[in-house]
């Protein structure tokens, strides 16, 4: 899948991205906008961890202060599941709501869209859900109108047409991929960060710093086979120059940045920044897709036996999403580099690695070394065996890893299991 | 109006994007695209010259394999007027098209806007139109899905919510700026550009080239009074940190491809990254907006008497577009550069200037310079002598730009009469 004849191959790409609001105390406009849009009763999503927090209520009276009524459903499960869908968006037909508004990190807005999905084109859950898991329908039309208000520097799905979600029955994380998922505004306000725990930026930001680095080096979109009908191109359609330029600045920004604003939350302008990178790399990732490091989380993620971080109140064993991405990254480039050295070498070069004298057979040492670096420096175990996995591990995890055919597929090389294998092997320990 | 306190500035900015497919040979994918949007009866527009291509006859045959009715409207003017204007209005009401296609250059798209909107939301002409001229009254609500397919690498107008025209009565040309205004998606096909002449690819290239300049140095977002309400605030923001990252990769790209793309019309790589240049620059003036080179070529399109310029068949007297903003261009760029000297060098980088040991008071003459070197290379006139105005005409030039209140405001420096009068002056003769 991921090489194809010419003649097949697609001779075009398509990009596209919500309206986006981005600046200190902008959350304070959801009412007004919420009104423009029309809606007149909105379903307020949020998870019992935000619903706390001053940001929840700043959205909430922006909504009623607009005359909106507002029915809030805070809720939301961290890491959500299809039962936990299934909820959401019962309670969204029951509403009668003729529009949406997220406020959290990427749980509570993909929880949104899908409850924005299922309540506007009911269908089982597995309709609409990518394939082998689901069917992969086409959303039918567009849906109800829904402002994404996030509250970490992260996932970017407040720019996406994704939502993930754990399939109990299967023990898989599998998702909706659609452009009629993507939220019709977004609202970025770096007030929202100012206190997240060090290890919540540091995580979040390493999930930031991989969308962009994945991104940039997918295969690219003129190497992928051209789908039936152009309008069903999809969204993880390949590296592409539109893609490029978001992935490239949000680099060069992570690179100045990422650390002081993880070694200090007083440090305004770096959370700024990095909430900046996280919206730049989230419109890239969402018009390109990411691969390998992401694809190879989902089993990270899952396979989890006692890991507990600091600064996530969880009770149950977790690896965060940001963490379970990045500690993949440094053997998933070195794998990758000779594919296109240029780009792994000039990636390196705006995170802040000095790449002078650097030969093309160095590019995926010389990434994979800088990441090390970063990953170091922002407190991250020490690869995968710091999260308690061993070699013996990963035939288990290359199996959790390889339903994600969609990201596989979006790899710049070929991918079978023996060199998931070997790549998670690689995975283990770093320093 | 461009100063305010910092307690009256605005603390975020708004940007929007149309859907964009780039690529080689994608206006055919305008038919599925049509129906996806659920559309199934299209008024089609273009103009006289561009309906007798091929590529009208791709984009219409699309529709049709389609199974979408097509109802052509091919008499659009080239420099559309308030009375065109409601013509292709009528038209389109008559038609119960509930959808639009524009195949053509900046005329030809901002007409399907104006059609659009005038069908789908009834009004006098004037009540959208931007004050003082005329109402400025916000489009009540969302116009019919309208699919753009640019044919040249300039106006942008495919990405923007922006339509121009000439009102008859006042001797001006104004326009209609809403979000409401752009289209639902954009087709840019280089393919469409191949057979232009050299004088069409320069005159619309520096007029790309000057949207990406004067985006880059217009007055910061931060420093405009904000908006009585957010939904409302204007799409001419001023430089913001996403119209930046357009604006930079479009000076660069213009730099290298410009030159290239005018003296080889068989160099499809040129043509085809100055098309994606056109591109990005077209999205980052439409969330960022252009300044003093607009609001002067307003004028100095307006005011013509005998200029017949080579490659237009047009009988009558006229500059380009891209020619009228970009004689005022190194005489506007030596005036804005002491607001922001590091800008302006490092625009004039992007372009290829060599600015090693520039000093901050050295800015301006190196940008200017450095355009004119580029007007020489495209074969410009010399300034505003090169199409027949004398110092004579400048203070009736500056009465022309004057009312361009938008633009003048979104300029980093105040601007009265006299100042305008003086920089007509300076853009006289530039070798």
């Amino acid at each position: 899948m991921s090489c194809c004849h010419d003649s097949d191959a697609d001779g075009a790409f398509t990009v596209d991205a919500s309206r986006i609001t981005f600046g200190r105390g902008c959350l304070a406009e959801v009412g007004d906008r919420a009104r423009a849009l029309g809606v007149t009763r909105v379903a307020l999503f949020s998870d019992p961890a935000v619903a706390a927090l001053a940001v929840f209520d700043t959205v909430a009276r922006s909504l009623r202060d607009a005359g909106i009524d507002v029915v809030p459903y805070t809720e939301v499960r961290v890491e959500p599941t299809d039962e936990s869908f299934r909820q959401a968006a019962t309670f969204a037909s029951e509403t009668g709501a003729d529009g949406y508004i997220s406020v959290g990190g990427g749980s509570v807005i993909d929880t949104a869209k899908a409850a924005n999905l299922y309540a506007t084109h009911p269908a089982d859950l597995l309709e609409y859900v990518n394939a082998p898991v689901g069917s992969a329908s086409p959303v039918p039309g567009p849906l109800k109108p829904h402002i994404a208000c996030p509250t970490t520097s992260g996932t970017g799905s407040e720019v996406t047409g994704i939502a993930i979600f754990d399939l109990l029955s299967m023990h898989a994380k599998t998702g909706i991929a659609s452009p009629a998922l993507r939220p019709t505004e977004a609202l970025v306000d770096p007030d929202s960060t100012d206190t997240l725990p060090a290890s919540v930026v540091a995580c979040s930001g390493l999930d930031v710093l991989s969308h962009a680095l994945e991104s940039y080096t997918a295969r690219p979109y003129s190497r992928r086979t051209a789908p039936a009908r152009p309008s069903q191109r999809p969204m993880s359609q390949g590296a592409n120059p539109w893609s490029d330029l978001g992935c490239f600045e949000a680099l060069r920004l992570l690179g100045i940045y990422l650390d002081r604003a993880v070694a200090d939350a007083s440090d305004r302008e770096a959370r700024e920044q990095v909430m900046w990178a996280a919206t730049l790399a989230g419109i890239a990732f969402g018009n390109a897709g990411v691969h390998l490091p992401h694809a190879m989380a989902y089993a990270v993620a899952g396979l989890v036996r006692e890991f507990r971080p600091e600064g996530y109140p969880d009770a149950e064993p977790l690896v965060p999403h940001g963490m379970s991405v990045i500690l993949n990254a440094p053997a998933a480039f070195r794998l990758t580099a000779p594919t296109d050295p240029g780009r792994h070498l000039a990636a390196a070069a705006q995170l802040g690695a000095d790449v002078r004298g650097a030969a093309p057979e160095d590019a995926g040492t010389v990434l994979a070394d800088h990441l090390v670096g970063i990953m170091r420096t922002v407190g991250m175990p020490n690869g995968l065996g710091g999260v308690g996995y061993t070699d013996t591990d990963s035939p288990a995890l290359a199996d959790g890893a390889w339903p994600q055919q969609r990201l596989l597929g979006n790899a710049p090389i070929e991918v079978d299991k023996p060199l998931l294998d070997s790549t998670f092997r690689q995975s283990m320990r770093y320093w």
